[in-house]
């Protein structure tokens, strides 16, 4: 490897494809969604999700990489290509990853934001290690959501930025198999379909994707789904049986109404 | 999805196929086997039963939700098999759950069981969450081993009952790929065969179904070799030779078998 | 299985192939090399080889059996191969072991060496237990990189030796599909190839193989960008571009020069 | 192994469980609608099922033993389960494995079953060999879809019994990880719920399962379709725009209309 | 599932993102280069670009749908990402397939072109089925390679279309969980980068993307190891030491020059 | 990559390892139980072996890369590690190849020789060619069992030297991830300890490692099984019921030793 001074810093990553790629200019999630969102778990996002008619919003592979994570944030993303020589790589390590799109994306982060990356699981793709994840947290970055891996860790950890990840590598991003290619584009993470803008909810159980389009109603019926969850958690504990109060019946939704309206009463 | 109170809560969960399916009577573990087996190590009843002449056991896939979990008891079984609209699915979510063999095992929970579930390893079904594990808690269950995945797992954490599975995911158990099928029959779980009433042993390093029939002579079995293994513990501290001590010798044996009459002695 | 009495301790692994198989003496990686190793990560490590031309060092597969493991040592190999009736089994649990590659190696360890094991990933296969563990913590072993699993986990866990591993099980050594048959052998680990001396790094992101002959030159180049990045990371906690500290551009190199004399002046 | 004469031929596969198991008499499916069946693909009938809301139908793993296999019929059950020492396993080979529900269902067969086992895709099992396909061709079977494996592959292609599997091995039934343990009963295949008496259609494309209660809406469904695919085909040999006539647009499915009556005025 | 008549054949793939995505115009593979590399066999041009410095070339994954297949030509590029409900599904099958890039894609179709998939290996999409082989073929497609499955099988082998696949499925392109997405644009296709206009070099050992910028450089260095290497066969034919003749030494170089020559000479 | 001409022949593999590694002399399997093998099939090996209690012998992963391959030979062995830039690698391709223990043991194939090769069933490694296996063949090899793939498949298939492996590649043996290590030594190929001079039994089923001390037991047991299923099958094929005649029960079994008494005194 060539020693640090002797560097090329205006080596585009490409001669044979213009990159990075980005895509058009997005609008990112509404905040009073998002704050309201706060309160929804991945799994309630996902059934109520699925009780709508999007089945494919749980993110395959990725986990938390602390146990605890939670984000609730607007999507960007980046997107990985298998690495080629001839167009791009990363022979020359941050010299030439410093012109590609995921130094280019970090520049674009906006407070709140979630990071969520196609990687393709690879297992030889670190594609954060501590400085890009420092850098993120600085510009406000709310969490990263990648299908890959991450390197640094133990640094990351400190950090305290909730990552899902596959894994981690000693490998940085385009060591081996990958190249940062282009950002503000619709991904493919984990199975899953991602479009800049979505709103992404993750905590232990793994990431969801929301649609922009579908956040509002996911979160006026989920609010209620909690609610009453509440009641019937309250219900179990007092020894009702599991069937007439998981899920609430006609009975005893009718029963959690009044619960409610008494709630309500007192609170006023 | 319909909204919460236009339900059927009459729905059976199929008309093609009478479900829930439940086995026959089955005898719980002996109580006095179960206490024994307290102080045996999920390894050391895997190698003890391999011994015996028995050689699958330990459930592969599974592992603990929480470093330093530990569970012995008697195991109660729940089957998934794959979905199919016509004959039960999860379109109505809870609402058709609630009348399958997810719900109906669930109040068959007594005091100390182990429920096993055949779930086939599937990345898509969370089998349980936060609302079925504290029911499970509240009738005494002492944990569970399921060869698939849990959801709410942040909360299901805080509930403390001992879980072994496959991992997590949004996905509620009926939302994807599999129906919660039968209940009390023999079962397959990561690749062995549990039979209702047989004594399951869990711990960090995995879950072992010991046959109910096998049990008493592993337990006679497994209590001198947790014993004697103190004692070659200690020789090891104070600087022995591993082969002279680990296992015993004929000579080591001897000296065990003093030291353990000396111990005895004073104890009395 | 015979009761713990009725054994021949003088069994020999195997009458058709004589075992256990060592390999030539070789040299321990450099004390002086080690120490100054010791600052540089795995990821780091695995960077700068790459770098100079040696692209496969990061062990894949295992990982940290605790979060915040570290060690950096001299690669002391074993190498497990298919179990075989006929040549060597474990039928006969430790009193076979006690004769096999695994036993003896652990006789050879020194102060400071890291055993990395070849065991095919396996998820049948339990490499190390409590006792063994314990006697390789006793001859002062640093850690250990097994591409399989671990048993007696929670006890192992209490011991304190950093171990990189694919998993855990109940299953000993040869209880099933492997059995210990060479060591101070070239080894093949989680598709890396680790030469006896080689030196060891590993941390949370993994384990990387570096190679003794190019220990010294890894560390020469490793220890100026842990110096760099120092500076980097201070410039963008104050707020800096990425692309302008990270890597260091001609300019910043030129001004992390200076500022690096200032510090070095300050310390005098 | 015993010689082959000193054999206890009364064996039965276990004092633990009762075995084999058999579920409760079932219909076959009708004759008429299977033969009507014939002129559908699998893919027309995985796809039409689709349509009609059944989604998962296709079985998952198994391939057809030779290029060009095809076969519809009456699915009869066949369920392995991991085997046990103390319940069941094949240390006898076929001296047990006579009195399993391996042999037993062998003797149900009737013309045109196709014989579909839940095997879990196990590589170890060798669930069919010669002497049983041999016997099941003799008994009027028409095919065999395995999740598992077959062995005696040369003999067993030269039956010319259509099989679907996943793959060869020289493992026998038994030999080594699954144990025959149930027929006529619900299994999951690939993935897919299959019941005694649905209805098999297999071609190169892979197995599917039709649900009994199904198969005459879809043969409906999908003879018209077959139909106008022959038209769409002609248009497009002919040089038309695959949009206009893949699929029919209802313009060229009223053209379809007037072409097929004329058709059936020439066949009159 | 609707019938064949109620369709609404405007329906556009998706209101909430402009489907299909087209990417730039691009320039095909030049013919004479093409042609020349018709004597090039793909483990040729893999080892060559290897040489030259481009390593990951081999598409991991889909083998020959047929033994003895083989193409060369230039890729057309077809990209799919996973389906969700609210942008694109395959619920209405055709209906709404026809507007997608796959459909699209094909008209674009000119003779000698390969069209290569990203696919992402998906066990649940058939790509491509009969009637839409039929239309490439008509257009002069040269061959496909999918990172994915096909469907109607049997019908395909039929056409003669070389194809490169990951296997069979019953199910149709967008029936689970892909959606044709974009064409024209660069894809990942099993681990490799494909630009439109690359030169595919496909057969038994699978297929090759060879950069266009790298086809001519590529070309020439193989027609010499075409021509040494039947040298080398001839030599080792008649008896000579495979490391004198395979690959050439100088002095076999020096043979094949003289021995070239005179073959040269005998065919003016 | 360097021109043909511009090559240094005399590079050694290694510098840093003494390549390549050859272990010590061996006998090939007698010459008489290879005869007698002949005509025992894979599966009946497998199943015999198992019954005298070896019971890992069937070599997971390859297959058979042409239908109807068998042979029957004396195993000798290569062993690939991976590759590691500064010990060993394929920069050079050809010109270091010609200098490892792939091009080595060829050298010593002896007529009726099965090569069996450990290489991690890589799915990068194509550890035979055209070159090397027409070589093979001319030298009197019987047969391959690699572990990997192989490339030139096309070719090679011309050949027909019998080969199993698991796939077709079109790199190099030592292109990207292994290389060739060391031959005559004891290998690890899919699971199976083989030693050198081993019998290898490989055909449509896959391949089985027959230790060489268990040859002559294993041909004596499997002549009378083959003999005795060839009574089963004729007296299946007369209508007989399976579980009387297959396996042999007492009875049957009488009657099977008056057959053949008779068969024997028709022929003489």
């Amino acid at each position: 490897m060539h020693t640090d001074t002797d560097i090329d810093t205006d080596i585009s990553p490409s001669s044979v494809w213009p990159l990075p790629v980005r895509g058009d200019a997005f609008e990112r999630a509404d905040a009073d969604i998002l704050r309201r969102m706060d309160a929804i778990s991945a799994a309630t996002a996902c059934a109520k999700l699925n009780g709508m008619g999007v089945s494919r919003t749980a993110v395959q592979g990725p986990t938390a990489l602390e146990v605890g994570s939670r984000v609730v944030g607007s999507a960007l993303t980046l997107q990985f290509m298998p690495q080629r020589e001839d167009v791009a790589s990363g022979l020359g390590q941050e010299y030439v990853e410093r012109n590609t799109a995921l130094w280019a994306v970090l520049e674009t982060v906006q407070p709140g934001d979630v990071l969520v990356v196609q990687a393709y699981g690879s297992q030889f793709t670190g594609c954060f290690g501590d400085m890009l994840v420092r850098y993120f947290k600085r510009r406000g970055g709310a969490g990263i959501v990648v299908d890959g891996r991450i390197r640094d860790a133990a640094r990351v950890r400190e950090l305290g930025v909730p990552i899902w990840c596959t894994g981690t590598t000693p490998h940085y991003a385009s060591q081996t198999d990958l190249f940062p290619w282009a950002y503000d584009v619709p991904i493919a993470a984990g199975g899953v379909l991602c479009l800049p803008g979505d709103v992404v909810v993750a905590d232990d159980d793994g990431a969801v994707i929301v649609p922009a389009g579908k956040a509002l109603e996911l979160v006026e019926d989920a609010e209620d789904h909690e609610n009453w969850e509440d009641f019937s958690r309250l219900r179990l504990e007092e020894g009702a049986r599991l069937s007439d109060y998981y899920p609430l019946s006609p009975n005893s939704r009718a029963e959690y109404e009044r619960w409610r309206a008494e709630q309500n009463a007192l609170q006023r």
